[in-house]
């Protein structure tokens, strides 16, 4: 079977690696293409991934998707949300942890919108969801951004980023997002 | 001398307030639109701004401007930054000053930028700064935002929240990118 090419519009490299490694076995090549300064602001990820979607590939004149993901701590009501990438590089996990000393209720969700649009077309987008807890300290070194103090609850009280890529991959939010997209695509491809 | 109408693009009932208290004594008559979803991100407000009024005046076909502001606090790299009010109402005063506990070095700047933009023109922006240092604990109930929790250098260690409004606006960051801008629209008016 030939491989369909993908075009997934992002400027972290640590996406694209995951991303394809979470598509390995399927019959889909993706291509990355640069994306920047064309997020909005919003409270919901799914309006800032169609949005980034629609704009990124109606600029290229490409049919292409965006992922966007965000960590939602319930007991800082939602924050930092969808400005998850922004406040890891400022406060980083030191202030986030430092926000939940002391705190008992430790929920959190890891989000992650994938977002498919052709030009001129309307996006479609998937969701995909992973309940956790917040670590008390920051612990493994593997995955990116807030990898290290979230213990998914599919697992067994490991960081995302105390897990090897295969084993995060298969319970993570952007894993349940990003298959819930490629087999919606694949399926549109065969028709 | 006949008063001249300018609308200002927002969602931001303190913000109407505090405007046309600064610029009550020109001839300028403030018409508050309404703004949504306009925004974009960016780690930069001037940029924010800009975006935000060329697509507010191209929508509704008004010249119009928009005012957006910020606090950056040193000791968290420039955090919450361009996304203050998603801070605030978030994790609010008291985790910025838990952010801050046992942190000797508090400078902070309150940063505001208005964009003016006429359909189909471009951007105009004019930047006010006030110095400061963030409070050990908040104080005051005027103002909004993080006013009581921010003391401005040109002050008397008073919090904004503390002071009048016509206090605060004699040393604010809004009233100055606001002055700045008025002066040049009037003088335009005249040309």
């Amino acid at each position: 079977m030939s491989k369909m090419t993908l075009y997934f519009a992002t400027g972290n490299a640590s996406k694209v690696r995951e991303i394809k490694a979470i598509l390995q076995e399927l019959p889909l090549t993706i291509v990355q293409v640069d994306a920047k300064g064309e997020e909005i602001q919003s409270d919901f990820l799914e309006e800032i991934a169609n949005e980034s979607a629609y704009r990124a590939s109606n600029n290229r004149k490409l049919p292409l998707f965006v992922e966007d993901s965000g960590l939602f701590i319930d007991a800082l009501r939602g924050f930092p949300g969808p400005y998850t990438s922004y406040v890891f590089k400022t406060i980083g996990l030191s202030g986030v942890l430092s926000l939940m000393q002391g705190v008992d209720r430790r929920r959190a969700v890891f989000c992650s919108v994938v977002s498919f649009c052709r030009p001129e077309g309307k996006p479609v987008s998937f969701v995909g969801e992973a309940m956790g807890r917040i670590a008390i300290s920051a612990r493994g070194n593997n995955g990116f951004g807030f990898d290290p103090i979230f213990e998914p609850e599919e697992g067994d009280g490991r960081t995302f980023a105390e897990m090897k890529m295969v084993e995060k991959n298969s319970v993570s939010h952007r894993t349940k997002a990003v298959c819930a997209f490629a087999k919606w695509y694949l399926e549109l491809g065969i028709r």
